[in-house]
């Protein structure tokens, strides 16, 4: 499954009605934005997040870790916890595993990462090793917590997942993946991967961790990723994936097809009747011309935004449904090959 | 009728299929915009402004000489028409009566207004009588344009509308209207109102007009209104209105409901669980709360746009089809008087 992103509680350009029409069954939403705005206090007291957004289908939230440690100067970490200063206004907040657990029950979502540490890579050995060793306490501190939560509120339905670490470090990845076992997670995310390392070695610190993790549980690789790197992550056992690529991208005219990428600004679309995607079935591709989209994104029309991303998120969700088919056929090598080779002109 | 307007063939913030939800039977596009970008020659290309924007009800497009009056020193007026700069590069065109006829027949609209030239108001007798001789003589020309282009297309299915002038001059709106009404167009517009000067004025400008204009040909009142306001210009006999309001002050959080305005952004609806208007009827209204919404807005979230957006014209659609049913019922004085009650305290 893929997970578009709902950063504040809304993915970009799409409303509900728009996520349910393109068949989205989970979303993910983030933690430290929902926690700094509107809150989650707020958000409890008025239902929860499926509430609070309209949304039946399913949430997935991350620890808040991630942006909490992408805050550079504004952030201080202990065993503790990270200490860490608003962006929006300053103010001053901590964030340990603990609290990332209580954040996300309050939100209500179907799953809840714990908090991780997440360093930047390439990393050396020593930095990983510690980051893993801190990861792993947190991990157990979160899992702890959760689990008396559990006991004292016999409704809540909750899922938490681990988060594996270890950088590029094969070895590493793999005992922390033993970690997390030993605490037992009814799921598994793989973190800090596609951060900027090449994609072999993405696929090589995937393969090391699906190898030990087990595939009845649901397994997540957290940020990922290109259309054409998809299939790669689920020939090695991925399940879950998320990423703002396909939202992030159509706000700025890139458009995904069958075909590769579209920079639809370009001018040689200016007369271009065609559909972004002459193979796509979405309700954005049987309506209106590349022609059309490309005048919108020059005008700087919203409704640019809207259409571009409701066929982005198509795309992506069509990839998913052709990789199951692929697996049912037992032809997922040749369609990871097929895709593979229409992206391999096109811009990033 | 009321008419969204979708100033560059896109109403902002909607797409095709929410208008259409929307029960919108026609909209406004902007000449002057098309005709800088894409361009009416290439409109023309790719089959009009219905295919290039894949929208199948009624288009009505402004002759372009409203925006090309309001560039102040970027144009220049004569008796053969307004010589202007571009605002998006500089370049230099000229807009003439022939010109504007020219290039609605090319985007395709079902309905186009002939220039006239618009002028500030308060403004002084004399710069009244001049712009509206100049106004006349345009629609003689536009007319015989028009008509010589007719005669050429046997398919040509456009109606062309004249433009009542005459700033806040009773007298001259009259004189302006029966030299039209020599000229002879299938519909009349009211031009040169709402433009700053009081509300009764603007009543008592366009009850001198259409007392004159024959009630059996569409009667236009341009760029209006307030919703309290439109049952005024309704009971003067205006048949048609359009106005950038619901949807520009939808992207500005200023909501319009049953019980008045509703500034979504103010902190009152931080946990405000009703919908934007717990009397509409809209997708949005039944969906999703004040406090969504007014999250969305504090995020910087494109789908607040949408989501108000939608709820507004909605809205303003709504107004006209009860203004209809009062009417049929012989009420529409207790309904402009309803309105009015709900609107006055609120802000504007």
């Amino acid at each position: 499954m893929f997970m578009p992103v709902g950063t504040a509680a809304a993915v970009k350009g799409l409303t509900q009605e728009a996520l349910e029409s393109l068949g989205a069954k989970i979303i993910l939403a983030n933690t430290y934005h929902l926690y700094l705005r509107p809150g989650h206090g707020l958000i409890r007291k008025l239902g929860g997040l499926h509430q609070f957004m309209s949304w039946n289908g399913a949430i997935l939230t991350d620890s808040g870790g991630y942006q909490v440690f992408s805050l550079a100067e504004l952030r201080k970490i202990t065993d503790q916890g990270v200490r860490f200063r608003s962006h929006l206004d300053g103010s001053e907040h901590l964030l340990d595993p603990e609290k990332a657990v209580e954040v996300q029950l309050a939100l209500g979502s179907d799953i809840a990462m714990v908090l991780d540490e997440c360093i930047e890579t390439p990393a050396p050995r020593s930095i990983a090793e510690a980051a893993l060793k801190r990861t792993s306490e947190w991990a157990r501190r979160a899992r702890n917590y959760f689990l008396a939560q559990s006991q004292r509120d016999s409704e809540l339905l909750q899922w938490q997942f681990g988060i594996v670490q270890g950088a590029t470090f094969a070895d590493l990845r793999q005992a922390s993946a033993r970690q997390l076992l030993e605490i037992d997670f009814p799921g598994y995310a793989v973190g800090g991967l596609a951060v900027g390392e090449p994609h072999e070695v993405t696929c090589e610190m995937t393969e090391a961790v699906t190898a030990l993790l087990p595939h009845e549980r649901p397994r997540y690789l957290m940020g990922v990723g290109r259309p054409e790197q998809i299939p790669d992550y689920v020939a090695r056992g991925i399940d879950m994936m998320d990423c703002v690529l396909p939202t992030r991208a159509a706000r700025h005219a890139c458009i995904y097809t069958s075909e590769g990428r579209v920079l639809i600004k370009n001018s040689r679309y200016i007369e271009d009747q065609r559909a972004l995607d002459p193979n796509c079935s979405c309700a954005v591709c049987r309506r209106y011309s590349r022609a059309y989209l490309r005048h919108l994104f020059a005008a700087g029309e919203i409704t640019a935004a809207i259409l571009a991303t409701f066929h982005n998120v198509h795309f992506y969700l069509d990839i998913m449904r052709q990789i199951r088919e692929a697996i049912s056929f037992g032809q997922l090598a040749n369609f990871a090959t097929e895709l593979r080779a229409r992206y391999a002109a096109g811009p990033a």
